[in-house]
This record gives structure tokens, C-alpha cells and sequence, in this order.
């Protein structure tokens, strides 16, 4: 059987730009539109050239893409010609093979916001699109709250897409501009649209989260025939965000009744870097990535409850849709106390700890976790020290050296130039073998800004550990998260520290205390425990 | 037209509770149980008793609630009766009115995951459902799986179904146990189970959202006669997580056509606290709410585009599906332009502070908020340090006292029992008109718990302010939130203080700087401020 072609257009660079906070530089547009490109995607659509300088400036000098880069505008204002509208002329200017122009098709709009009569909208779309074509541009017509207005007056409507389809647009967009529309009504206007002319090949979908169904929306449109379906990386755009094509592109390809009956531009090999594009995308806006998010969320195949992780242990697809490295993710099976037994091996085997299924040791261990949990620890998130605790329970975690006592000292007062600054200091007292050593440490980094108390604490304790000082000496702290828990009825703080080293290893431990910097310490400590379990090249006691 | 009922299940405190991460105190349990009350679902299922002693423990305690008290468990293992499977008593030993059962539907999981015989399977359903309705117990069966199994063998998903129907169970409960499944095929399959004979007004829903359709799959088993709808607040779950209640439940109420046609125990009014029960979830959990969520989000009604503001201020109905008050949300026009100054206005003025519309200062204001925020600052949830930056622009914000600097000291070494313990100390010099103090304290509580340097800080600081001691002797820190974001290219940490004061007040403010101590002691300042601002009885200078 052939399969269909169905178009993937993408507007991260400009709905998704529309997003509370998101402002892209020229530069991190050019490396998103080449990501894009890498993926797959057969449209990108770059901005809107006139409307803000940083747009212009990427259309300035836009990369080399095999995707169609579109420009984004509006059709024509009333009053004046195609030809005379400055607006338009500078979309145009900014030289792409294809440009798209949203226009009005709901009446409401045309005569509230627009302010002009039905026809004198109909000849803005006809007299825009002709101009696109004159100036030998693949035109689209992006149809505004094209559902909300085939609602309120159907005739209308669809004369405005007929209007932009005789005059040549190459796609006609069904825009749900507010997001209101749910997915069965999508579906069938879709249908009726086709049935009243407009050809499927020639239909695109371009829907928005506010209902939350932005992706089922476009789903229910490809079904009912639609062949383009717009939307943005991790469902950046404005309000709630556009159709996430994150998650779309996946299920278009790797889902029935879809997976066989389509193709798209975007190939089984580019999708395995679907995962990566999403970081990427991430790591720009400086965004904690989504944990929960569909196919590429750190937690979208993490089996928490005991039951699933157990017959995951038999049958990876027992519990999950499809195979992780796909879209380049990992399976993970968290410690915590949801988890039973099984689960619990899985974790050790992992960790290189062999422990037989009968061993009464597997209990106690389960036990020391669940009081742990019940005092604010989190295990879910330090693999590492989970592992330290089982070690311990086994009799497999080596006492390296010994901390006596230490002392932290924050102050503030005036500087020289009478400004008020701080520093903070710590004094470690550590015993290695027979031989104690006394290590200060300050917290000021290159910058002269005091880190604070932890970081201090954190330098003192890395500073002189004696024989193993050089296991971890390329290990550094790479993030810090803080919580304020529950630990019994008190509240407590939960710290969990990432540690990396130079072999590229990187580990989370956790410490929890009424007290943030014990509670760090313990952490700290932790996080070296585990590192000189694995590099410290002497037998163990 | 008479509305038919339909009814929400909640699952947050279970299914919630698989999330990664996530692992609730009894305390919060109950606060969330009682939250989901008031909202008005119809169930609140509390978690697994026996599974984990936090569930165990709520339910020996569990709040009285109009809403059905469900616990959770598993059909019997195959090999003992109903009567000893030690695993079910602990769930019947739970004494709730109702019991959710999983159990298995997909051939395939019986004979693989759990190596019994399909008509052993069938056996434990029916067993176990039975043994319910002798306990008085309102049933539900869990059908795990149901869509993956009834493709596999309709004939014998089916029969499960049925032998629970058989036994009692006044709701058999679809299950897409591992998200995989799509909406049209949700929809379609669910028409076929009730053209099979298992009535619609038996039949719930249960979706997750890995393929991001967890609320359409939702809609449609409930548009094919699905009369329950299991989910979570802000979508908590296994993996993706479950169908959001938070967007579920405001589409049921508010959109076409389920608005006409159903009735829910949620009413209008309740709806209109939905936005604050989010929040609260958030806040247990210490997560930062998404600002893209659907009806909830902080952006969820904000309106970049300048097309679609200028709209929006002609009439809100352009751009917005629904009203936000609906949810209890708000519009937000980004302070840049026109509406945005008068928002600020607003604010202003509900802070008591008056100041004319084309004041030049605040245009100063929003300067000084924005630079604030890129340095990592967070005035959403700080009410009172905005008032606080506001006024010291404004020339409002008196000086009442001056802290010459702080020393804080954290120590840990062993004490006279040879254990190791913690002790913080801090030291405060403050100045009141030319009379300088000297205030030490540590943070030992009546537990003789060390809480840590904050709060020896804030115990010093409020210990001695001369004249203004009485305006601050009625206030105490009710809640401490941290994290690391980011300032500028660094990390930061940024630190939000909750008080509260004899008059029932209750006020937020921030700090931020790298040094968690600094940022802490600069919202403990901007907390006593607020205050004296308030209660202080002499002319302000």
C-alpha cells in the first residue's frame, strides 16, 4: 500500500514566540530553523518580517534549510491595494519561497475588530494571495477562528476559503485561534469543509491548548482529511500553547492507524533525535524540561508502582506504548516506596549489587527506605544515595574517612567601600585512617560573589581528604535543588545535589534536616562516598 | 431538558502519588482530600492501604468528606481464597465505603505477568468482587489494560467485564493502563463495550497522557456513554501522568455541548475556586505551577500578540473561549504596553497606594520590576515586596531601622553523648535612630531540634527593634520556600517567606542572592517592613 503524504509545518519560531516570556535572539532562531530542519519538517515559519527587528534580521541572513521557509503576515488592510500595503511589503521583502497570511473568516471579527464589510474581506484574502502569486510565492492562507466563524455563519466562512483557493494558495490553514474548539467538532467541520470543496491535500490544521487538546485536535483533522498539521516544539505558543509536535511527530509515526497509512519528512532515524531537538529547544529559554511530557519527559517511561516495574522486569511492552530509545529516551525505574521488591533488585542489578530474590536482606532494605521516605528523604531523584543505603544494609559501603565536626560562618557587614556584602566560610575537621586534618574554605568565586554557606562547606570538604584526595579532584557539584518538606509533622528541607566527574559520570544523593546546610552536608557527603566506592583502587575493608 | 449525570473520580492522592517525585505526608493527604471535597467530585480514592504506611495511615484517620471514600487495592491472587488473601484484607481493613479493584483484562498479561490460567483470572475477579458486596462495600473494578487486551481478544476483555458487572460492581472502569491509546480508538471501543452489554451509566473512564490525549480520550469514552471520569488535579500520574481533573472538569462545565447536557457534583461556584486548588497542589508539592496549563495557567489568558490585545480591549470575547473569572483566573496584558501600566495602576491601588495614570514613575516601576526578574526575583507570589519596591520608588517606604551586619553560625560535632549534633547561631547588630542592638539567638526548638541558621536569623532579627518590638511581637514566619533559579547566567537561589500576624494578615516576600542566608535575611527585612508599615503609630518621616 502507498502511503499518503502528510505535511509537518512548524511555527516555534513564530506562534511559538508568542509564548509569556519567550523572546528569541537572531542567533537561537538560526539554531532552532536548523534543528527544525534536521528533524525533518517540511515547513519552517521564521517570524514575522516587519512586525519586530529580530525577525527581519534572521530573514536578513536565514540558514540554508532543505525545509520551505515561510514567512508570516497578514493579508492586505481594506483601502488599499495589495501592491500599496506596507505591512504586506515587508513580508514580502524579506525574500522566503513561501509566505503565509492569516486573515479574517469569522464575521464577528471581520466587523468588530476589522471594522469593514463582509466583501471588502473577502477581496483582502483574494487580492494578498494573488499578489503572493504574482511575486512567485507558495502562498497559505491561514484561516483565523476559522471554527469559531463556520459556527456562527458556515456560508461565510467557506467563502473565504474558497476566496484564498481560487486565487492559488497552495494550503488553506483551519485555524482554532482561542483554542476553544474540542476535538469531535474539529473532526466533523473538517469534514464538512472537504465535502464543500476544499481538497484534504490542500487543508492544514493549526489548533491550540486551551482545552488541552490541541494535539487530539489535530489528530481528529488528519482523520477527517486534513494533510498538513501545524504546531511547535514542546508546545511553545501563545496562552496555553500550540499543538506540540513533540509529541505529534512520534504518534504520526510510530502510531496505528497512522504509522501505516502515512509519510512524513521526518525519518525513524531523525525521530531517535526527537529527545535531543526538545533539550535543545530547552536549554535556550532555560526552561526545566517537562518531566511528565509525552515520549521525551525524563519521566515518560519511569514505572513507579511496584506492580508495573515488576512485570516490566518480565516484559518491557507490559507497560509501555512504545520502545523509549525511539524518540531517544531511556526507561527508569525509580526507588521509592510505591515500589516492591522486584523493583528494588532491578535497582541494585543496575548499580552492580547481584542480591538473590530470597535474600531477607532485600526486606530490611525496602524497611530503611520507607522510614527514610517517611523522614523527607526523596530516593527517586539520588540514585546514588539509595545505592549508599543499600551498601549499607549489605555490608558494602567502606568507611573512607570520618568528618569530626565542622563549622559554618555566614556574615555581612560593610566592605571598604562601605557596601554591604557577605562572605561565607566553612572549617572542616575530616579523619582519614589515624590522620585528621583541618581544611578552610571561603565561598567566593571569580566573580567576587559569595556563594554562601553550602558552597563553602562544599569547598572545605573536597579540599584534603588525605590518600583520596586525587578520586575527587575531578569531580565538581552541577546542580542543587532545595525543597521544604514534611519530615514526620516538622517541616524539614530536602537537598538534593548532582554531582559530575571527568569520565562523564554524573550522580544525585540526597541529605534532609531541619537544618539546609546539614542537610547538605549530608548530601555532599554522600556524593563522595560514592565516587571513591568507584575509584578508589585499594581493597575494601 | 433533564441533564444527565456524570461523575468525577478522583485519583491524585493514589495515581497522583505515582508520580516521580511525588510522595504526599498524611497531613497533606488530608488537606488535598478535603480540598477535592469542596471542589465536589464524587470520589476520592486515598491510595493503597497496606501498600505503604502513609496511605495506611490516612485512612485510620481519613477526613470526613461528602464525597465516596475509595481505597484501592488488587483482585485476590489466584491459589487462596477472598477470605485470606492478606493483601485485600489490608484494603478492606481500610473501612471505606467503596473499593477500586484492578484486575487483569489483557489475555496476555494473565498468562505472562501473571502466569495463571484465564479462567483462574475470571475466577479472582469474581471472587473478589464478590467478597466486597458481603463486606457492604460499593465495588469498582479497575479493568487494567482494557484496550490493549480487548484488541488482542475482545471475546475475553469482555468477559472480564462481566464477571465483575455479575458480581456487583456498580462501576467497571476502563483502563489505558499504559497511555498508549488514541482517542478515536477510545471512543470506538468504548461504543462496543456498551453495545455489548455493559451499561454505559456502569462504565468510568481512566486515561494517562502519553500520547498527550489523555483529556480527548477521556471526552470520547464520554461521549460514547462512559458515565465516570477518573483523573488527577494538574494531571499528577504514573509516567505523563493522568487525564487533568483542572482541565477536565472546567470543559465538562463550561463548553458545549457537555454543559448542557450533564450534570457534575461540581457547581459553578465551586469551579470558581479551581485556579486556588491547583495553587494549593503546587505549593504541597513545592512545584512551579505550569504557566501553559489549560484555564489555570498564568498564561493561560495572557495576550502577547499585539493583534490579539488590541482586540481583547475592545471585547474579551475575541480572543478568550471563556471568561477566566469562570475558573478563577485572570486576563494578563504584558506590562509593555498601555494596559499593562494600568494593571500596575491596579495593583498599586489595592496596596492602598494611589498615583495618577500618567505618573512618570510608573514607567520606573516596571523598569525596576523587569530588571528584578531577570535577576531571578519572582513578584507573582511576593505581594508585599512588590508594595515594598513600588513605595521606594514612589518615596513611600521609611526607614524604621537598619541592620549593621549578621554573623550566623552553623556547628556540628559530637556532643556529650558522643552523637553528632547541629547547632545554629546567629548574631544581629540593628540600628534604631542612633541606638545600636545587639541580638543573639539560636535555633534550637522545643524538641530541642536545630532548625537551622534561617532561623536563628529571624528569631535574632525579631528580638530587639526598640521601639517598633510591639509592632512585631504578634507576627511569626509561617512558610519558607526556596529554590534555585536562575539569575542572569548564574544560579541563584530565591527564597519566598510567608508571615502572618495577630490581626489574621498573612504576607509574602522575596529575597534573592546566591547565598541562600543573604536571600533569605533580605525577605525576613522586606517581611518586618510590610509590617511596621502597617502598625507603626508615629508620623512617617
Amino acid at each position: 500500500m502507498t502511503r499518503e503524504r502528510l505535511y509537518l509545518f512548524d511555527t516555534t519560531l513564530r506562534d511559538g514566540q508568542q509564548t509569556q516570556g519567550v523572546q528569541f535572539s537572531t542567533a537561537e532562531k538560526r539554531q532552532i530553523a536548523l534543528a527544525l530542519d534536521a528533524l525533518g519538517v517540511d515547513h519552517i515559519e521564521g517570524g514575522w518580517p516587519g512586525a519586530n527587528p529580530t525577525d527581519s534580521e534572521f530573514f536578513a541572513d536565514a540558514p540554508a534549510t532543505r525545509a520551505t521557509m515561510t514567512a508570516f503576515g497578514m493579508t492586505k488592510r481594506a483601502g488599499r491595494s495589495a501592491e500599496n500595503d506596507d505591512v504586506l511589503a515587508a513580508v514580502l521583502d524579506a525574500a522566503t519561497p513561501a509566505v503565509c497570511l492569516v486573515g479574517k473568516t469569522h464575521d464577528f471579527h471581520v466587523t468588530t475588530a476589522l471594522g469593514i464589510t463582509l466583501e471588502e474581506n473577502l477581496e483582502s484574502i483574494r487580492a494578498s494571495i494573488r499578489h503572493l502569486g504574482v511575486k512567485g510565492r507558495e502562498a497559505l492562507f491561514d484561516a483565523e477562528h476559522f471554527f469559531d466563524g463556520y459556527k456562527a455563519n458556515p456560508g461565510y466562512a467557506l467563502d473565504c476559503l474558497r476566496a484564498a483557493l481560487e486565487e492559488g494558495a497552495r494550503w488553506i490553514v483551519l485555524c482554532d485561534t482561542n483554542g476553544g474548539t474540542l476535538p469531535a467538532e474539529v473532526g466533523r467541520i473538517t469534514a464538512e469543509v472537504i465535502a464543500a470543496g476544499i481538497p484534504g491535500d490542500r487543508l492544514g490544521i493549526h489548533c491550540h491548548d486551551d482545552t488541552g487538546n490541541a494535539v487530539a485536535n489535530s489528530l481528529a483533522a488528519v482523520e477527517a482529511g486534513a494533510r498538513q498539521v501545524q504546531g511547535t516544539l514542546n508546545g511553545l505558543g501563545e496562552r496555553c500553547g500550540n499543538a506540540n509536535l513533540t509529541t505529534l511527530i512520534p504518534t504520526l509515526l510510530l502510531k496505528e492507524p497512522y504509522a501505516s497509512r502515512f509519510e512524513t519528512g521526518v525519518t525513524r532515524d531523525a525521530l531517535r533525535g526527537l529527545l535531543r531537538t526538545s533539550r535543545m529547544l530547552d536549554d535556550i529559554l532555560n526552561r526545566v524540561p517537562l518531566r511528565s511530557a509525552p515520549y521525551v519527559g525524563a519521566s515518560a517511561f519511569a514505572h513507579k508502582a511496584g506492580l508495573h516495574a515488576s512485570a516490566i522486569l518480565k516484559d518491557p511492552a507490559t507497560y509501555e506504548h512504545i520502545d523509549p530509545a525511539l524518540v531517544g529516551n531511556d526507561r527508569v525505574i525509580p526507588m521509592s516506596n510505591q515500589a516492591g521488591l522486584s523493583n528494588l533488585r532491578a535497582r541494585l542489578s543496575a548499580a552492580g549489587i547481584g542480591v538473590e530474590a530470597n535474600d531477607p536482606r532485600l526486606a530490611t532494605i525496602l524497611g530503611e527506605i520507607k522510614t527514610r521516605e517517611d523522614q523527607g528523604y526523596a530516593y527517586d531523584g539520588a540514585q546514588a544515595s539509595f545505592e549508599l543505603l543499600a551498601r549499607g544494609a549489605l555490608g558494602l559501603n567502606p568507611t573512607f574517612f570520618e568528618v569530626k565536626r565542622y563549622r559554618v560562618t555566614v556574615e555581612r557587614r560593610k566592605n571598604k567601600y562601605n557596601r554591604m556584602v557577605s562572605l561565607s566560610e566553612a572549617v572542616v575537621v575530616v579523619k582519614v585512617g589515624e590522620v585528621k586534618t583541618l581544611s578552610v574554605s571561603e565561598s567566593m568565586d571569580e566573580t567576587g560573589t559569595d556563594r554562601g554557606p553550602v558552597n563553602a562547606l562544599a569547598r572545605a570538604l573536597a579540599k584534603d581528604l588525605g590518600p583520596y584526595q586525587a578520586c575527587i579532584d575531578d569531580m565538581k557539584l552541577v546542580d542543587f535543588k532545595v525543597r521544604i518538606t514534611n519530615g514526620g509533622t516538622d517541616a524539614v528541607t530536602r537537598v538534593i545535589i548532582d554531582s559530575e566527574d571527568g569520565q562523564g559520570r554524573r550522580w544525585s544523593t540526597v541529605g534532609v534536616s531541619a537544618n539546609i546546610v546539614d542537610a547538605s552536608f549530608e548530601a555532599l557527603l554522600d556524593a563522595i562516598q560514592w565516587k571513591l566506592i568507584r575509584d578508589v583502587k585499594v581493597p575494601l575493608a
